[in-house]
């Protein structure tokens, strides 16, 4: 995972997206549901294509791509709390011209690790066709715009 | 409520649809949380509109048509838990040109009543405007087609 | 609404929570499904009493108190998009020794009002009974540390 | 995986449930938002248990134990839209005293696997502490009951 490969990058930026955990987010276990998890990290995403300055909506609404997810992976170390506060920490794994690999990093205020995970993504057209990220998005989704 | 209004039906049919409470909507009171009411509203919906004759999938994907929510309301009397088996009773309020109110009736399987409901419609086009329902669809709202 | 009711107060702070709007939260119309605008109301309800001064959290935790939810009531004004910053604006508008109803408004950052809701809430202790709120409490729900 | 391992058995047993794809389930691109794959299989853990004979909610009301989620897993290969009827076939991929391993397939109505996913689970007690499933649950869960 660490080694570089064909085709593909290792960008190095790591984003930070915060969540306090909400009632319904809660089950009757007490804590937070491990299906939510998948929501957080979504959040992460989010965040993670602001910081590298553009925005998920806009690739949708303007330029008619989406990412699909094709796998969503978690593992769970510690539960979360009802209002626990959250941090989500987002990085990318690998990333070629038509896929894109998450992985995430959940931490508690406490510092303690909550739960790590990663989704792959595919990039398709309105025609539900796979296709490559436009190099400027290929660019930001590296956080190029972040070393300079 | 039970009095005919100008401009509006009172139609007959009452729609069940079931549903077992899942763990994902459990929270840690120990009860379905309170939002997921909503959702098995719009189960009953789904079902109501079935049972009529029609799918609200339809509506949306040929016709183009929306039945945006415009109000809902939720009266809870008990608590519904994982597991549980609910009946959702559906029925139309009030029906006009463009909008539409449901009510709803949700009942434990040992015949205790959960809560009660109610949610208005108003019908829209792709451009986002209010749009009068075609006859058809009026009709079989109505549950004409249950009375033949 | 605005007049004194017997034995009821109407406090005086409004309390401003802020939500982001998840891909979660968007449905097939292409804006936020209408049930998690009672999630936000309850986003809201956590912000009121930390803004007055305790977390719900410990009410349930050490008190063994809770606040059911008796009625819920939204109406829609606007639809709210995925990535949308909303402001949930929560107050008091009816406190009695057992009972509470919360005002909710929700705003999006350009000023529109997305929402407007209220839920009626019921105290209970862990044997289901409904009971009354402890004075400290009563005191912090009306705002008065906030009028010092 | 398929190779037997010391203190774990292979049950044969393949449960089914059916969901049927809800609106709130949907998402902006028109098709269910991969997050709730976690709640199917959670309703199809809750079938397997019911068709092993036993109550996944008796476990823990009566004998204070719970499988909580250590890691879960899930392929998308094709989307699921609103009102799609699923299948969740739920099996159990490895079985030892304190863990417990489900797979799962979801398939559309019209015979087209939608996706693949399974979870692992450690069974704690109040105390919060890793324990043994009883011997007559561990029973009931490699589907003996079945067999006969």
């Amino acid at each position: 995972m660490k080694e570089a490969k064909d085709k593909s990058t290792q960008p190095g930026i790591i984003s930070e997206a915060r969540v306090r955990v909400r009632y319904a987010e809660t089950d009757q276990m007490g804590v937070a549901y491990h299906g939510n998890y998948f929501v957080w990290f979504e959040v992460g995403r989010s965040q993670y294509c602001n910081d590298c300055g553009f925005s998920y909506r806009e690739l949708e609404a303007r330029h008619g791509l989406y990412l699909i997810v094709a796998e969503a992976h978690c593992r769970y170390k510690t539960s979360a709390k009802y209002e626990d506060e959250l941090t989500i920490r987002t990085f990318v794994k690998e990333l070629t011209r038509r896929t894109i690999r998450f992985g995430y990093e959940i931490v508690r205020a406490d510092g303690v690790k909550v739960a790590t995970g990663e989704t792959l993504h595919i990039l398709i057209n309105k025609e539900n066709r796979p296709t490559s990220f436009p190099a400027p998005f290929l660019e930001l989704l590296r956080g190029d715009s972040m070393n300079r």
